[in-house]
Formats: C-alpha cells, sequence, structure tokens
C-alpha cells in the first residue's frame, strides 16, 4: 500500500502504479514503507493547486508568510525526535551530533530567519524615486518547484529546507518533489508543513510533496506555464536535464550541482603547521564520509619535501580513520565510478583505509588520489570528476606556472580555498593564485576548510557555472537567497493607495529601502 | 574598401570576404560606406584580447573603470554634431528633438551615472557580517558580449549605450557586436570609446568593436568560454538563437526581446477625460514611429458607447498624423508582415493614414486595428504578434471577465498600464485586473503611457519571459543595471590586506555596505 502525496491541501493515494522504497544504508535493508511515482495526471493537478494558491496568496504581506514559516518551524521542534531518527534510519547519518544537534536546529533555525525576514521586507530592495514617482521591490513570483537532494535529509529537504524557506519568504507555493532516498523523513516534514498551513489559514495548494516522477515529468514540470521558477540540488546530469527544459521554456531554475572545492596548500604554511592542516584537511573531507556540496575533493600543491610528508601525514589519517556510512547504494556506486574516472585518468590510491563491513553497510574505503600537475593538464576534465563521498584528489604542481595553469583549467565551484605562511612567506604565491581562482568560486576562504556553511547574510552558495546555474545567486544565506524567487516589480506613476506596503511612503515594517539613492529604514516625510 | 573593426586597441583591416552597406531610410538610399562581415578568426581574436584585458583589469579599483566612462562621455560630447548628423542619416530618426536634445544627452548621462555607481560601488551591495568574518560583494564577472538594437543608435549602441555602460562599470571589458542599420553612427562611438581607453589607461582588447558576423558565429560568441556574459537588445526570433547557444553553455545572456505593452483604459477614465487620453495614447503610440520597446500596442478596452468614442477619436488622430520614417526597409516590411498577422487572426483595420511619399522613404501608414475579445481568445498567440512601428491593436472586451480571460494570456511584456477615473469609478474593476496584469508585467503604470524610461534607480526595463530572458533584472536603471554582469563573491575568513578595497574595514569611497544587517556608509570600527 502506497503511502499518500500531498495534493491540494489533502493526504490522498497516488494514482500511479508505480512505486518505490527506500533503504536504511547502515544495514543494506530495504525500509518498508512504499511510496509512489507519481504519473503526470498528479503532478498537473498540482500545478493547477499551485497557481490557484498563488492567486490567493500573492497580494498577502510578509507577515502572513512568516506565521506559516514560525508555525512550521514550531511543528518541527516538536516532532524533532522522530524526524532526527527517521533521518537516520534513511540516510545512515549520525543523529549526534549530525542531525540531532546541527542539521535539525539549523533547518529550524532558517526556517526562522526566513520568516523574519518575510516580516521585515528588507529582502526586497524596495527602491523608491520620490519625485519621479517610481519605485520597484522584489515580489512574488508565482509557484515554485524544489528538488531536494540526497545528503541533507532536513536542512535542505525540498518540504522544509533552505530552498522551501526562501521560496515561502518570498511569496511563493511549493511544490516539492521529494528525495527517493528518504521519503519518510520527507512526509514526516510534509505533515508538519500542512498542519502548520492549516492552522495558519493558507490556501490549499500551496504546499504540495510528491514524492518521485518520470525524469520526462520532471522536466515537464519545470517548464509548465505554472511554474514560475526552480529550485534544484543535486547531481549534475539530472540538473542540466531540467536545465534544459526550464531555460528552453524561459523558466529561471536556480542549480546546485557538482563542486570538488579547490584547496590550496601553499609551500609556507606547510613549513609552518602541516599537521594542524593535515588535521583539518582530514576532519573536513571524512566528515559526513566527504558528502557535502563544500567537500574538499581537489588539493593543489607545490612539489617538494614538506608536501611529500604533508600527503604522508593525510594518508595516515585516511587509512585510520573508519569509513563514514554513505547514504545509499546508488552513493556508493556512484563513488566508486568516480574514482574510477580519477585513476584512468592518471591518478594512483595512495591510501585507503579498511572497511571490513563493506558487505553489511554502504561505505567505501577512505581513498586518497594522487596525480602529478603534467596529468591533470593532459586530462583536466577527467581529473575534475566528482567523487562525492570519502575520497580525496591531491594534484602535486612543479611550479607555480603549472600551478597557474592548473588553476586556469578548473570549471567553475562553490568555493576554493587558500592556506598560506601566517606573516607573508606565501604572499607573493597568493597573489599570483587568488586573482584566477577567485573568477573561478562563490565563496574564497583563507586558512579554512570549505565544510562549513554558515546561514549568514553574507553567505554566498553559489558560483560559476557548472556549480550552480548562475553565479550571482546563492541558495543559503537569507535575506540573498529570497531573491531567487521573485521578480523586479516596478510601480510607474501608481496611485499611492495602490501600492504594496513596501512601497508606500508610510514604512510600517521598519524594512531596508533604497530612497533616492540612500538605504534608510524611515518613512516618506 | 572596408571600414576597419576595433580589436585589440587598434582599428585594423577586417579579414572578412563578405560586406554590407547601411541605408538612408529617408531616401531608401544605400550609403557609401562598406562595412566587414567578421569570420570567426576574428571573433576569436577579439575574444582572446577581451580575455587578456580582463586579466589586466580585473582587480582595479571602481574608480579607473568611472575615469574611462567620464573620458568617454566628454569625447561622445565633443562630437555630438557629427554622431548625430550621422544617426540621423543612417536611422531617420529626427534630429531634434530626438537625437540631438533626448538620445545623445541620455547616452551621455548614463555613462556619467554609470562612472559615478562605479566610483561609488553601492551598485555592488557589499555585504559584511563581522564576527564571522563572512564577507560578500558583486564583481566583475569578465568579457562581455553587447548585441545593440537598431531603434537607439545613441542610448543602446552596443558600445556606448545602457548595457555598455553597465558592464564597463561592474570592471568588464566590452565586445560590442554593433547594428547593421547604423554601423557609421557605430564607428564614431567606438572612435571615441577607443581615445578615451587610451586616454585613461585602459588595456588593449578592453573595448572592440566589430560590425557583423554570420548568425552561427553569433551563437559560438555568447557560448565562447572567454565571455562571461551577453547583453542583447533586438527581435525576439535572433534572441532566442543566441539564448539557446549561451544557455547550453551555462553563460548568462540578458535579453530584451519583444513587448507589445498592454494599455487598459477603463469606462471611468474615457467618460472623464476620452479626448485627452487619445491624444496621450496616439502620440505615445506614433512617437519615433512606434518602434519603442515600449511602445503601446495592445489597448484593452470594455464595450460601450464611450470606447466607440475613443477608438473613433484615436482613429482620426492616426488617419491625420504625417506617418514618422521607418528605421530601416527591414522594420518596414517586418511591420507589414506583423500587420498581416493580426489580420489573418481577425483584427480589422479602422484607421489607416495617407503615406503619400512611401516610395521615397521607409514608412508605412498609421494603423490602427480593432478586434473583439473572443477573436482574442480564439488566436492569443498570434494577436500578441509584434508589430514593431506605428501601428496598434485595440480589443474590446465584451465584459470584465473577458478581459479577465485575456489578460491571463498575456504573454511576458515589459510594461502594462491602467487608466482609471481619477476619483474612483474603475477601482473595482482595477482591482480585478491589476494582480493578474501586475505577474505579467515588469513596469505598472497608472494613468502613464510606457514611452519614458527613466534612467532612475527604481526603473524596471525589464519584464517576464518573453519580454526578457529573466524577469530579476533590468535593463536600464543605474545602479541596479550592472548587477546584470557581475558575479556574487565572498570571501570567508579571507585576511583584511587580502580584501577588496569595498569589502575592507575601512570604507573608502562611502559606498553603502550591508553590515551586520543594517545598511550604512560608515566604516567598520
Amino acid at each position: 500500500m502506497n503511502q499518500q502525496i500531498l495534493l491540494n491541501g489533502q493526504w490522498q493515494p497516488s494514482q500511479g502504479q508505480k512505486s518505490f522504497r527506500a533503504m536504511n544504508p547502515a544495514t543494506r535493508q530495504p525500509l518498508d514503507e512504499d511510496y509512489p511515482v507519481s504519473p503526470w495526471s498528479e503532478v498537473d493537478a498540482a500545478l493547477t493547486a499551485a497557481a490557484a494558491a498563488f492567486e490567493t496568496v500573492r497580494d498577502w504581506p510578509g507577515e502572513r508568510f512568516a506565521a506559516f514559516l514560525d508555525a512550521f518551524a514550531a511543528g518541527i521542534e516538536a516532532n524533532a525526535a522522530a524526524i532526527v531518527a527517521m533521518a537516520n534510519l534513511e540516510t545512515g547519518l549520525p543523529v549526534e551530533p549530525r542531525l540531532k544537534n546541527v542539521e535539525l536546529p539549523r533547518t529550524v533555525s532558517q526556517l526562522r530567519q526566513a520568516a523574519a525576514a518575510a516580516r521585515e521586507g528588507s529582502w526586497a530592495l524596495a527602491t523608491i524615486d520620490v519625485k519621479p514617482n517610481i519605485r520597484s521591490v522584489f515580489g512574488s513570483i508565482g509557484p515554485v518547484a524544489v528538488f531536494g537532494p540526497n545528503n541533507f535529509p532536513c536542512a535542505f529537504n525540498s518540504i522544509a529546507g533552505g530552498d522551501f524557506a526562501a521560496a515561502v519568504a518570498a511569496g511563493n507555493p511549493v511544490l516539492a518533489k521529494g528525495h527517493s532516498s528518504h521519503p519518510a523523513t520527507t512526509r514526516l516534514f510534509a505533515e508538519a508543513a500542512q498542519a502548520a498551513a492549516e492552522a495558519t489559514g493558507m490556501p490549499p495548494g500551496f504546499v504540495q510533496l510528491i514524492y518521485r516522477t518520470s525524469h520526462e515529468d520532471g522536466a515537464r514540470l519545470v517548464s509548465d506555464a505554472r511554474i514560475a521558477a526552480t529550485g534544484y540540488t543535486g547531481s549534475r546530469s539530472a540538473g542540466l536535464v531540467l536545465k534544459e527544459a526550464a531555460d528552453k521554456a524561459g523558466k529561471p531554475i536556480y542549480l546546485e550541482l557538482s563542486s570538488i572545492n579547490p584547496v590550496y596548500i601553499l609551500p609556507g604554511a606547510l613549513d609552518e603547521r602541516l599537521e594542524g592542516i593535515a588535521d583539518e584537511f582530514s576532519a573536513s573531507s571524512l566528515m559526513g564520509a566527504g558528502q557535502f556540496c563544500t567537500n574538499p575533493g581537489l588539493v593543489l600543491l607545490l612539489a617538494g619535501r614538506t608536501t611529500d610528508a604533508f600527503i604522508d601525514a593525510v594518508g595516515a589519517r585516511f587509512a585510520k580513520a573508519r569509513p563514514g556510512t554513505l547514504l545509499s547504494a546508488a552513493v556508493e556506486q556512484s563513488l566508486r565510478a568516480g574514482i574510477d574516472t580519477l585513476r584512468k585518468a592518471g591518478a594512483s590510491v595512495v591510501s585507503s583505509s579498511e572497511a571490513e563491513d563493506a558487505g553489511s553497510r554502504c561505505c567505501h574505503p577512505n581513498t586518497l588520489l594522487l596525480a602529478d600537475g603534467q596529468a591533470f593538464l593532459n586530462h583536466p576534465h577527467e581529473l575534475q570528476a566528482e567523487a562525492f563521498g570519502n575520497a580525496a584528489l591531491f594534484v602535486v604542481a612543479t611550479d607555480i606556472d603549472q600551478l597557474l595553469a592548473i588553476t586556469r583549467c578548473l570549471e567553475g565551484n562553490l568555493t576554493g580555498c587558500l592556506y598560506t605562511h601566517t606573516t607573508g612567506k606565501d604572499d607573493a604565491l597568493y597573489d599570483r593564485i587568488e586573482p584566477e581562482l577567485r573568477q573561478r568560486v562563490g565563496r574564497l576562504l583563507n586558512d579554512k576548510m570549505p565544510t562549513g556553511v554558515a546561514v549568514s547574510p553574507a553567505m554566498n552558495h553559489g558560483g560559476p557555472y557548472p556549480a550552480t546555474g548562475h553565479s550571482g545567486f546563492t541558495a543559503v544565506g537569507i535575506p540573498a537567497s529570497l531573491r531567487r524567487f521573485a521578480m523586479l516589480q516596478c510601480y510607474d506613476g501608481v496611485r499611492s493607495a495602490r501600492l504594496p506596503p513596501l512601497l508606500q511612503d508610510q514604512n510600517t515594517t521598519g524594512a531596508w529601502r533604497l530612497i533616492d539613492g540612500a538605504w534608510t529604514q524611515a518613512s516618506i516625510a
């Protein structure tokens, strides 16, 4: 008996003939609930309901969306233990500290930050030119489709995560497409979302959930006339199929695809603090079995004795650490394939951990690979293959010129890190590398691994293609992430009473507004 | 003998075997200069030069780009008479007031506004979270291709107009592709640009001009790895070909395509001020022979006696006004084709002016077409065909429900206007129409025609697809238009001395920055 889908305000049976089950990756056992693959007729019905919901809410003030988001956050907290337990069962991610102490609180915090942003309104960059009476603001865009990834069952969940929070805070209904590896976790979130929607008077169809569609119907969904925009986090191959469909229909789609997050560790830094950096790198690389968008998958080094020592030091740590459980058999398989691609292109395995219980759970040895700079330049595409999981490739360049040539081959990435000597010994190298790297990454770090992604206004969890679909937007960080799901709405000579609240002379929420070129929270006199 | 192209800092002969000539539309005579169609080898060389120029300028402060833009503006002013005379010769647009008193001053003003924005930096939305030391800012993206349109030989010229100014102010080299209908005007601008670039120490390749390429090479250009983004203003068909190529390569492309700019004139407004609105509409519709992106091409009315009188009043004005000269034989031809499409879909011509000198200049009778609401609903696609020029379609709906149904069929447009009774008689109708129209247009106007596009911070010259490629961006209005040609660059834990000027603790330019959630011009203590 299939689990029900959330359609037009009701949990209801799917008409789908196909179904799927998730798996417990810690035991390799299938879980016992069946989830439906929705046929197009259901997606179609959901789209119609979302469009109707949007007609109802499109003129609502931010306060209404904030109330829903706050109620939803409270509902999640009230059911946190069950959600965390289910997420652990479906993903193998540890209950503590990961799910209970980090990811679930982050999820709730994001929803509350989004609520605060919706309530206050500064996110919308209200801009008023008083004398000509031209006023503009980012306003809601319409129903948003959200495709969640496998690796954050809570914080990026399609019906509770960052894209969901941003889309709702900007005033849009969300049609969530859950990830097939954690449907029950997604269902628990959707139950809390639906309860919050009812409690706060949101129309049916404002939040909806389907678990799975055919690839063809996914492409049809993102390009449908009733969808205004899409947020997608996941694999590059699936994402690019959706992008093609959305692009063709002129629909914005915000993709967060693969990223190998290059880390440069310069000689002075190694001279100074080799062991510390080896600790930091190994922790960042193997944390969560390496299943982070910002996992440092590529380390760039200059040839030399300290570099050799560093490789040994990391190799020892990789060999010693117990391989983490991977999210699914699919991740295990794709990690193996990614490592194969790297090896075929000339990388060799220099350290590999034991994984004695590989048969009983989804896992893979911690794998450290090594290639020289010339090999990278010979096969830059293959040696940038993402090996999503607990693996990393070290590339050792003969000199700075080769390192720069490698840098110029890098695809767009979410992050890039530079570790340098604290008092300046690496500064000349830094000054040559940084400008090349800067253009290729969304977030540049110094002396810091990329795996922490603070939900903070200045955060950029984005980057040049193919890390994402557009380098001007971020998926994390409020208020900026809301603007993905908004359109610029200008009012020219529109009568005062007809303006939306954020553009009226009286500033009722204290939102920051750009009035005649100056930012202010004041009303217009 | 072909005119030279501007490549890598030098005016040089094209290797192209093909050439073209522009025409004087006021006489239908070809002009006597030959301009080259550049082969791919030249585009390729220009791309390499642009990439090299970007390596030089990417760390420069905004002041450097401002100095160039200001020098360029002064250079244009110094040669204004020649530019205006040439633009008149190539486009048939009147010297006064259009070119000399409106468009050229606007062009110079845009360049100076862009310079001021580059110098000061608020456009970049610098955002600083002090305690976690996460800082982000919009930074330059790389070489930008600009394709200019036919209808603004100055203010949207590929090497002097709004896209050019925005791309440069954001710190990017520009590779301009001139419009084939006014190459000599473009050459004069490029000469001034190159002189300014030399005078202000910009590297060769920072500003470059080619006049024409094959369609295939145009698509190759916008998707080339060395191009970071493209700005295009022009026809929908050519624009969508470029969009497809750019999308596939993951390159941002900002398109300003066709728009028919619906105008609703409600019964109370007609009761109150029929003659005045007929004057306003006719002036806006026929100004510049209707060759504006924001020309009001579609008027939506409710059936009734005043509506009939209004149609007669506008028809009389259309019949009486001398048809303006069209930009080219191609525009003349496409206007005729657009009107044919409308007629075939059920519109009838209710008023047409004399155009007795049609043989000797490019022109077309002022044409007022009429269709009923049901015809529109039967052929919504065809009856939204753009008839770019001095033509307009009036659609008369039987009642508000039909008017709303028509509104729901509207494609994305740059603008939408609502004329209503001044003291409230139309308010109930307004409240039903506005939410539907709002989602379909970038700029909503009250009691005002759409043809004036002020260069003002709150302006939105953008709108939902297919009016443009992305409803979150505007092509006019500074500072917002700069952000199209920028990427979000985050610095996480980056050492203070390594930060770009806009993100350092000391605020040297007085830029507005979002520090810990509050906008301020202050430095960090």
